[in-house]
């Protein structure tokens, strides 16, 4: 876990060390830092699904390592892999970045005709996965930081942070990259209702970095906007379309016009890889609908009663007309729209 | 505590018997119905200040009986009723019918001569409280079930229920109205963090009363009004300003934001005495700050690490412009300002 510790100032995300692929377990912070390991396929399936491991780019680079386990490397069919690839693709239906990956590690396998270098290629393609998430990271920080050099205060929802990711984050990059420059920066997170990752996990890793944190439940971001502290808006991104609508955490659509009510800007910051350029508009994008239980027993404890309904969609779509700026690894998507998106990935 | 009961579909919020005030635990629902009792103005202080009742006509009538429990009624002096009355009044800031009913209880202390039926005169009002609000809630469900006799899908916040008054409650007695009249309506229910009155509460009573009912996160609005669903919001209040601005559970204001955006209708149900006319508009509000540990650690379980930030305003303020009616027990108040205010309340 300690190969690139010395860039970052909280452990890595996620290592493939030894044959396995090591995460920290998200279910389980703040209240402690442990790790899981997994040794099979099933296992990285279950991690995603439980959200061990969250975040689109992170999702991609697990479920890539999580191809290499398919079975002992000297053991392993081209089926083996292929069938592993087809079964992480059935994790999570709404981070593209899943299925960007995986893509990538079929390609490998049809691509590789020895099968002796299967499976020694497909570590490689997925550390070079890995490698880029990294280096996107930091170019999303840098070009993210540009649009912030003038804010004090800056609000962000769920976790778009070293945790969703290699390192640094995609939301989280540019404040980061701002805080490394000496600038004075602090961050509200909203909780984020159900599971909690802006309290849990935003605020947790940015305190690590010494980088001064609030966190207030998803309905208190309105009166925060209206109060005129927040300088900007910035969130990830799940899955992008071809016209620049965005599919992110659920919350991040009421956000988008709340800020634009009270003419806050509002970024979304995300890797090339969250583009999908099969989908017109956001309407085509599929959202998660997740148990009942995450709203209705947080904890194990009864919140609602049995015989009320719940609905618990996971992620919803913001149009790109509320969207002041995209922020990508190669640079910005001003006001986006299909032009200014194809241009930009071409 | 059966003395409504015929009349009404759920328990009484709260009755006084044999001298002590009951009220229902409203912080162990749903998962038990259980009833706290008290004797003194000590405990009534605490149980406001716990929000084992809550709700701003609610409070004021606990408080009215509260200043009943100052001493055995042969025993109490003035005195010991207007210390009752000055020190219930520290138990919450933001409800003003909290003040309002508390300042009718001290005007009978000063209008009442003989010291030998001041206790009795005191009872006799808060049971005037008590009574009037059963009224209010009658007269808020008919004049609500105007604007609500074309909604299948009505959006509220928080409780402003039955549970929240004597009966039927605010927000929710127009709801009641119309599912009585054998209208076809349902609820979606804002879990409305961090207490999740929404949840717990509202979800409770409109289950009791066979009405459907859906319990979102309140992040999960902002898509629910873009999908077209939602026919109407309604929401109760705490306090509102002689312009028409609306302090309310925190959450209240994003969501009078987004129903403008999707050109719903947004309404406010509250008795008269809601209104504070020495306050010329919302900015003059006190919202109460409550503790860190209600967003941090629910249930006991930390989701905020230590070090990071927390902040817990109880309210929000929503300006009179983004209100399409205020409903109280006398009548509408569409596009409040300060002349409908006036004109409304004289």
């Amino acid at each position: 876990m300690a190969k690139h510790m010395s860039k970052r100032h909280t452990p890595e995300t996620l290592a493939f060390t030894d044959g396995k692929l090591v995460l920290i377990d998200q279910t389980r912070l703040p209240q402690e830092l442990v790790n899981l390991t997994c040794s099979t396929v099933n296992e990285t399936h279950d991690a995603i699904k439980r959200l061990v491991v969250r975040g689109a780019p992170a999702i991609g680079i697990a479920a890539a390592y999580g191809v290499c386990l398919a079975a002992a490397p000297t053991q392993a069919s081209r089926q083996d892999y292929l069938d592993a690839a087809d079964h992480l693709a059935t994790s999570r239906p709404t981070a593209v970045n899943l299925f960007w990956a995986l893509d990538r590690m079929k390609a490998v396998i049809e691509a590789t005709d020895d099968d002796s270098v299967l499976h020694e290629n497909l570590v490689n393609e997925a550390t070079k996965i890995h490698d880029e998430d990294r280096e996107m990271c930091k170019n999303i920080g840098r070009n993210g930081a540009s649009l912030l050099c003038e804010s004090k205060c800056v609000l962000t929802h769920c976790n778009a942070g070293g945790l969703a990711t290699s390192m640094w984050g995609t939301a989280l990059a540019p404040i980061y990259h701002c805080h490394q420059q000496g600038q004075t920066i602090e961050v509200f997170a909203d909780e984020t209702r159900p599971l909690l990752q802006g309290g849990r996990l935003t605020a947790w890793e940015l305190s690590q970095a010494g980088i001064p944190v609030t966190v207030l439940t998803d309905s208190m971001a309105g009166s925060l906007l209206r109060s005129g502290k927040i300088d900007a808006v910035i969130v990830g991104a799940d899955r992008i379309a071809a016209n620049g609508d965005v599919a992110n955490k659920i919350g991040t659509y009421p956000l988008a016009v709340l800020a634009r009510h009270h003419s806050v800007p509002f970024y979304v910051a995300a890797p090339s890889s969250t583009f999908d350029l099969n989908l017109a508009d956001g309407s085509g994008i599929p959202i998660e609908e997740r148990s009942r239980d995450e709203v209705a027993e947080p904890h194990g404890i009864c919140v609602v009663p049995p015989d009320a309904n719940v609905m618990n969609p996971a992620f919803d779509v913001t149009p790109a007309a509320l969207i002041d700026s995209i922020i990508t690894e190669r640079g910005l998507i001003p006001q986006p729209n299909r032009t200014k998106v194809t241009a930009h990935l071409s």
